[in-house]
This record gives structure tokens, C-alpha cells and sequence, in this order.
């Protein structure tokens, strides 16, 4: 992702400097006239606005420990929780610098694409300054002063990336073995399918803005837990672990016996909140 | 389910014979033309093609129970598990009817729209011989001889869409309680990443068919296995029940624990397959 972003930047016409653990890393980015620093600290001294991504957050606070960042900006852009980003912009905001989180959305070949967009919260000035610099990394999209929000933002969407890529390998591992090959399947079938379903994820949310009337359900929870059984007997008759989507079934159930049957799919989200 | 059939039949000119358990339920269907027939039986003998929509296979089993269907087509759109329709094939052969099973890739309203399609297998000759007739319910799509294989596609696509759903009401659980409605969280963010992530499960699968280089991944499943703790940290610390998407953790952890960390999502289908 860092060789993603630093080719972007490049592209753009920004003059950029990088750093990585392990020198010689993505050759592609010296012909772009990228500037190598030796250090973190170098690379921190080369420029006022640093684009941090590395693994986890601790990745980020060993490198950065002890570097000087008086009026650097440090537009975070790795995978982290809200937590962890809060106690970040504190820990670098003592060591001099002003921070935003960042939650990128999209895959590395994405990035500089029309469909990449990267959430920021943190300092609301420092991003209205470097906005327009961020942008050639992806459309920024701006959530708030709470540095945390971006990661709350931005591991919302993953979950949801990762709900759907779990049915689409659950239901990828179940037609493994049949005639009709993998990509046909996807292509004809199961992503034309989920695009029509996506559809009726509004439907969901604005169920939990605006509760529907009772017995209005098109597709009821009663009858979808009944027909949710079969998922899991197909499954295991087909020589596939049902365990991506056990889950399911559980909260289909709940739902139910908390005597919800007769309503829709938005009546487990509620099931979901455990501080009611 | 089974009113807007009948209503598609109708609205397509076909002669339509209803019966349901419950007396006088969908009344909208006597002004349309709708016959009510008093009995299963009867609502046999009044037509060629017999669509069946029940709630789940043992209420298909009993209604038919005994009933002569010498000469009838039977299109059971039930939900069932590969295996029900391929004995309830062989139970209503026995008793005369040349049979078809059907799953139905649509909810309600979407039935007669361009959107909706129904899977069928069996019989190839009745299945040619009313492909016509059925067409006003939803596109017929026929995917082969053996009963059971409309029921596999239908539950493979129900499972890419439980996991899809799974994720987003756990994206909007974690929403629920901030600031943005759900719906503007679900239109403006979710639904478009979705539909932009929905992209790379073509690479899914073409993984599955063509497995691609070693350490070519895009992303690559050590940096997502790192990421996904964050998402089940943040959840909890939003106060939402993780128990959705926690099995993906698992799956991913079992495929780094195996050696697939610089594989990408095709690794963790490999892994559901129980019978190697
Ligand atoms: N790839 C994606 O699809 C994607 C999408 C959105 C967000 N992200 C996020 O972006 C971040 C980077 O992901 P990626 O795909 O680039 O992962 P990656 O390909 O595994 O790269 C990890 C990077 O972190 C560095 N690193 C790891 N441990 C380190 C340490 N102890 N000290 C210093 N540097 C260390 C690595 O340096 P070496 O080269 O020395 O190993 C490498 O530059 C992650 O937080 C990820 O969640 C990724
Ligand atoms: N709705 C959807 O989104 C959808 C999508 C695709 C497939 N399907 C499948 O379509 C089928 C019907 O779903 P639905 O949404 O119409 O469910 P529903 O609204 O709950 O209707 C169930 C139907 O089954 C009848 N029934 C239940 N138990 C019976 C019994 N013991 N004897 C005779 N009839 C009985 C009910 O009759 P009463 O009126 O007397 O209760 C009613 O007509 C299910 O297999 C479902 O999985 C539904």
C-alpha cells in the first residue's frame, strides 16, 4: 500500500521522500523520482505533511518513538481501531506534531482511481491545509475532529467487506468440484445476485431510522431461519464447513425466539448492541 | 412468496387456480381472476403445471401427501437442500408427476422485474415444455438434469448473500448510536464500497481457477489477518457483539498458521473444503 500511495503522490507532481524497514523495496518508485531517506527521522525532516502506513499500530509508534515532529502534520493512514488512533494523535501531539487518522478504502491497484476515497478525523485545520495535497491518494473524505472517527468509519466498511467476502467464499467453496467453473459462477451469477441484493441493504437501514408497521416483512425471520437451516445441511452434505456462516443462523434464531419472526433482516441489527 | 407469483401469472394472461392452508389470505388476487381451489387436490386437478411455494420441504411433502398427479407437472419453488428435492423427486414420480425444483433468486417485489431469476433442475423435457410459462415469474435459468442442482446454485447464492447481510448489519450495528442516519451511513458509504469490493470477487475466483504466483497479493492475508483483531477490538468497544464476523478471524488465522499469509482471499476457500 505504501509503494501505492508514494507512486500517487509521485504521479502528481508532489516531490516525496520515502521510508521502509527493509531498504531496496519497490524499485518501480526511484525512476519516479522518489527520494530514499535513510531513517524515519529523515523522512520526517523532508517534508511538513508525513503519510505514515505501515502493518498495525505499533509498527507506527516504534518507528515514530522519540522523533522530533515539531509542525510536521502525520496523516496516519494505518489500520487501527478508534482507540488506538486517539491514543496516538495524544502521544505524537506531545512529541510536537498535529495529527489526522486516516482509513483508506480501497486496494493498493485502486488507489488514485475514481472509486478509492480515505476517511480522515482528527485536527480539522491541518486537513482543510492539506487536503487538496491528500487528494491524489484517493478522494478524501472528512469525519469529523474526534480522531477517532475515521477508523470507526473505516472498520465499519471492512466488517461489511468482510461479511461479504466470507458468503462469496462460503458460497465460492460450495460450488468448488461442479461443472461450471469459478469466475462463470461469480460473473454470472453470484455477483449479478448480491448487486441486486445490495439493493435491499437501504431497505434495512431505513428500517432502524424508521421502524416499519408490524407484519409488513417481504421476507420474514421466521421463514428465513427455517430456510437458513438448509444453508447449513447443503453445506455439510457438500463437504463445506458451514463455520463462516453459523453464525447467522444463531442470530436468525434469537431473533425469532425474542419474537421477532415476523419482521425483517433489521431487527437483528438491534440483537447485535450489547449496551441495548 | 406464493401471492406474487400468483400475481405474475395473472398479470401474464395465464388462467391461475391459488390454494392456501389458511383460507381468504391475499384477497388482491380475486380481483385479478385468482380461482380459489378448497383443496390441494383440487387445486391439482385444475391446471398442467402445478407451482408449489410452501414454507419449507416436509410442508411441501404433507400437502401433496396421497394426491394423484398422474400427468402434472409439479415446480416445486420451496426452499430445499439439494438432497430434499432430489427424494422428493423420487416420492412424486412415484405418485405420477414428472417433477422440476426451482429457487427463487428474489425477494417478493422483485418478482416479474427485470432483476429476478428462478434456477431450475430436473426433467429437461417438462422444463422445456413450460420454460414459457413459467417465464413471467422471473427468468428461468436451467442448470442441469439431477434435481438437486437448482437447490445448490440457489443456496450457493443465499450464502454469498447471508455473509453480505451479515456484514452490513454488523456495519450498521457499529453505526448505530453516532451521528449519521443509517440510511445516509448505508448510501453514501456502505453500499457504494460494497458494490466497488463486490469487483474483487471475480479475482476471488479466478484465483480458484487459475492460481495465481506466489507473493503477487494485493493484499496479502498476514497484513489482513494483523487488521482483522482491529475490527473485532472496535466492535467490542462499540459495544456490538462481534459473533458475525468472528469466524473470519479464525479462517484467516488458520490460513497465515498454515502458510498461506502472502496468499490472498482464494486461500481461505480452499480451507472450508472438508473433503480436501
Ligand atoms: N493492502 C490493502 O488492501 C490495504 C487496504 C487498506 C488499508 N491497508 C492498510 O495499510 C497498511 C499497510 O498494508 P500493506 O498491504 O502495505 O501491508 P504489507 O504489504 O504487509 O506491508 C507492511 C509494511 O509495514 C512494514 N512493517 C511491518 N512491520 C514493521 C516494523 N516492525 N517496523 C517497521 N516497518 C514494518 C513493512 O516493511 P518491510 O517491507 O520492511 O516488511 C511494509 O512496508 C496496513 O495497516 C493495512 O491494514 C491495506
Ligand atoms: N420471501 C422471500 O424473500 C423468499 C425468497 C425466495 C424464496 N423464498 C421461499 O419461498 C417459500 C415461501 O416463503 P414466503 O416468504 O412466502 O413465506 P411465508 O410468507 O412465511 O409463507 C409461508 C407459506 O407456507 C404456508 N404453510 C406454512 N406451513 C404450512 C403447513 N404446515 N401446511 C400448509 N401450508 C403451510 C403458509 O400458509 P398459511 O398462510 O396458512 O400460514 C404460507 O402460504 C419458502 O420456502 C421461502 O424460503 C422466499
Amino acid at each position: 500500500m505504501g509503494t501505492a500511495l508514494a507512486q500517487a503522490f509521485l504521479a502528481a507532481g508532489h516531490p516525496t521522500t520515502v521510508w521502509n524497514r527493509t531498504p531496496g523495496r519497490s524499485p518501480e518508485l526511484d525512476a519516479l523520482g522518489a527520494v530514499r531517506a535513510e531513517t524515519p527521522g529523515d523522512a520526517v525532516q523532508a517534508s511538513p505533511l508525513i503519510v505514515v502506513c505501515l502493518l498495525v499500530d505499533t509498527t507506527v509508534r516504534d518507528t515514530l518513538d522519540g522523533i522530533d515532529l515539531t509542525g510536521k502534520v502525520i496523516a496516519n493512514l494505518t489500520n487501527s481501531t478508534p482507540d488506538q488512533a486517539r491514543v496516538l494523535e495524544t502521544t505524537l501531539s506531545a512529541q510536537g506534531a498535529t495529527y489526522l487518522d486516516g482509513g483508506i478504502m480501497a486496494v493498493p491497484v485502486m488507489i488514485g482511481g475514481p472509486a478509492a476515497f480515505i476517511f480522515y478525523s482528527g485536527d480539522s485545520a491541518a486537513y482543510e491545509r492539506h487536503q487538496a495535497d491528500l487528494a491524489p491518494l484517493a478522494r478524501p473524505v472528512y469525519v469529523g475532529k474526534d480522531a477517532g472517527l475515521a477508523a470507526l468509519y473505516d472498520i465499519a466498511l471492512l466488517s461489511g467487506m468482510y461479511g461479504m467476502f466470507a458468503g462469496a467464499q462460503h458460497s465460492l467453496a460450495l460450488m468448488q468440484g461442479e461443472e461450471i467453473p469459478a469466475v462463470d459462477f461469480a460473473e454470472k451469477f453470484l455477483i449479478p445476485w448480491l448487486t441486486a441484493m445490495l439493493g435491499t441493504v437501504s431497505g434495512m437501514a431505513s428500517d432502524l431510522d424508521n421502524p416499519p408497521a408490524p407484519g409488513t416483512a417481504g421476507s420474514n425471520l421466521a421463514m428465513q431461519a427455517a430456510a437458513f437451516d438448509n444453508l447449513i445441511d447443503a453445506a455439510v452434505a457438500q463437504g463445506v464447513d458451514p463455520t463462516l456462516l453459523a453464525p447467522v443462523g444463531d442470530v436468525l434464531n434469537k431473533a425469532v425466539a425474542a419474537g421477532h419472526g415476523d419482521e425483517d433482516l433489521a431487527a437483528m441489527v438491534h440483537l447485535l448492541k450489547t449496551n441495548g
